[in-house]
């Protein structure tokens, strides 16, 4: 039997969707909301190409569907606070970002992504560098000129630069590089997914529900659906790492062997990891019971990614 | 006659004092808020003493001095806002972040700065990388957290965000790389200064401006001020880079030469330079008229910078 299309099965309420099916409605409206963001008049040309290369055309948009689906999830839209799509096109700016610093020379030392040259590939690693800096600046940016209440904003800011800052998703780089210790094991890997990639997730999530004007109930139980649901991702993503060719994957694939990177398919047999994977899936989408139907969209989604084949 | 000491005179209704004697007082208050700013409990401990090597123990404090004093140009202490030390410590952290990116081996290629090694040479590539990332990132965390009227907050952001961003210090950085098109002479040479010096310092005057709740004249002026002032600065800069030896400098000097850089002092004679920062610095000193005595410490520090000997 091969493993590649082997998969245990998960007892869950949300309807079973592929992750294009769950994402393409979302992602027709947040690609024009992020394409404006981009289009800044006073940027030299080769900036604005270059930040435009790393953050438009691919990707799956998954952290600004959280975003909005969030929202979804924690209020009708009548009665949200402001409008989450500034927060869902910030939140990708970072994400986008992080992907271009991550596949530097001096980083993983990428040289494919989402099926084309990366960023310093195409433009150089002093403009992938500076092609960085700018979409993190852009995403704080966007955020503190969004109409709405300036309470909010700020909350939406200091959420999304803990999620993506150094306590967050940069320590989760510096663990995932080794350049800190962290502890061996369950604890060691969690430790550097839950902020390597949960933690803009968790952040993503939050926002939305911010954006809707949750509760604190409400804020708890999408935080706890967050955490897990981003680990789940993360190590989803580790297993279709160890298990894809190239041109499915649309990356380098088996990086993280051969770099010696600390995964749970790397650090336990496959098959574990995708259980442990569905496992969070499941529980992450009982966090969400409490929110009721509203929180359909945002179980899908969930189910959707680990079951995803790319 | 030896052209390091030779200065031309220059008018100014500002009291001569050295940028040390101007700073020093400032900088007692401006350090430890930029410490605590940085003592986040949650950041690896590698994380955070690169961090802290880029940000403390070394540095003017230039821009963190201009929010400070801009406040104190626009209105009395009493009339303020909102304290403007968050701003003044987070124009700060953009600044250090800056500089730890610029000395990258892929950008400028420094080994050496305020005195000692650069960011990446003492933590390596992937840690300076992402201890840049992480200053960036804690400076817009610094003002969303900030206590005060979240409506000035977020001005403040949009600001740090638009004078350190892609149509800022960002693009400045990116025509000094060449990595754009600029002009030739003049128009090129400042259109690179007003970006990568100017953008930043403007963005500290004019978010000390709005921290004071000064009215829109205020603000114009101060802004032609800081326009002036930042160019003047990096006009000093350029003639010192030119002409101090490194154990003054704290960085390697005459780099601007060698790596073909366009500034003030490699495509005018040192002399023509010198002579357009003090115009300039005379020209700022009168922008600030409107504002009366309160402007008096801001304009010391103009005259200060074009002065300083290092």
């Amino acid at each position: 039997m091969n493993r590649r299309q082997e998969r245990p099965r998960m007892k869950s309420t949300a309807t079973s969707k592929t992750i294009r099916q769950v994402l393409g409605p979302l992602t027709k409206a947040i690609e024009p909301a992020l394409a404006a963001a981009l289009g800044g008049k006073c940027v030299p040309a080769p900036l604005a190409q270059a930040m435009r290369y790393a953050a438009l055309d691919g990707g799956k948009r998954l952290r600004p569907a959280m975003v909005l689906l969030s929202a979804a999830a924690a209020a009708d839209r009548v009665d949200w606070r402001m409008d989450p799509m500034p927060a869902a096109v910030a939140v990708e700016l970072v994400h986008c970002y992080s992907l271009v610093h991550d596949d530097l020379p001096a980083m993983d030392d990428d040289s494919l992504r989402r099926g084309r040259a990366t960023c310093h590939v195409k433009f150089g690693q002093a403009m992938a560098i500076l092609a960085g800096d700018a979409l993190l600046t852009r995403a704080f940016e966007v955020l503190a000129q969004a109409p709405g209440d300036k309470t909010i904003i700020a909350e939406l800011i200091a959420e999304l630069a803990g999620g993506g800052g150094p306590a967050g998703m940069i320590a989760g780089q510096v663990a995932d590089m080794a350049l800190c210790q962290v502890p061996d094991g369950e604890p060691g890997r969690r430790y550097i997914h839950m902020r390597k990639t949960a933690a803009l997730i968790r952040a993503a999530v939050r926002m939305g529900a911010i954006c809707a004007g949750a509760d604190g109930a409400a804020i708890e139980a999408l935080t706890m659906f967050a955490e897990k649901v981003g680990l789940a991702f993360q190590i989803a993503d580790d297993v279709l790492d160890a298990t894809l060719p190239a041109e499915v994957l649309g990356k380098t694939p088996g990086k993280d062997a051969q770099s010696g990177k600390r995964t749970y398919a790397t650090e336990l047999p496959v098959e574990q990891a995708r259980r442990q994977a569905e496992r969070l899936t499941a529980e992450a989408c009982e966090a969400l019971e409490p929110l009721g139907e509203r929180a359909g969209n945002l179980k899908t989604l969930a189910v959707s990614l680990v079951r995803r084949d790319r």
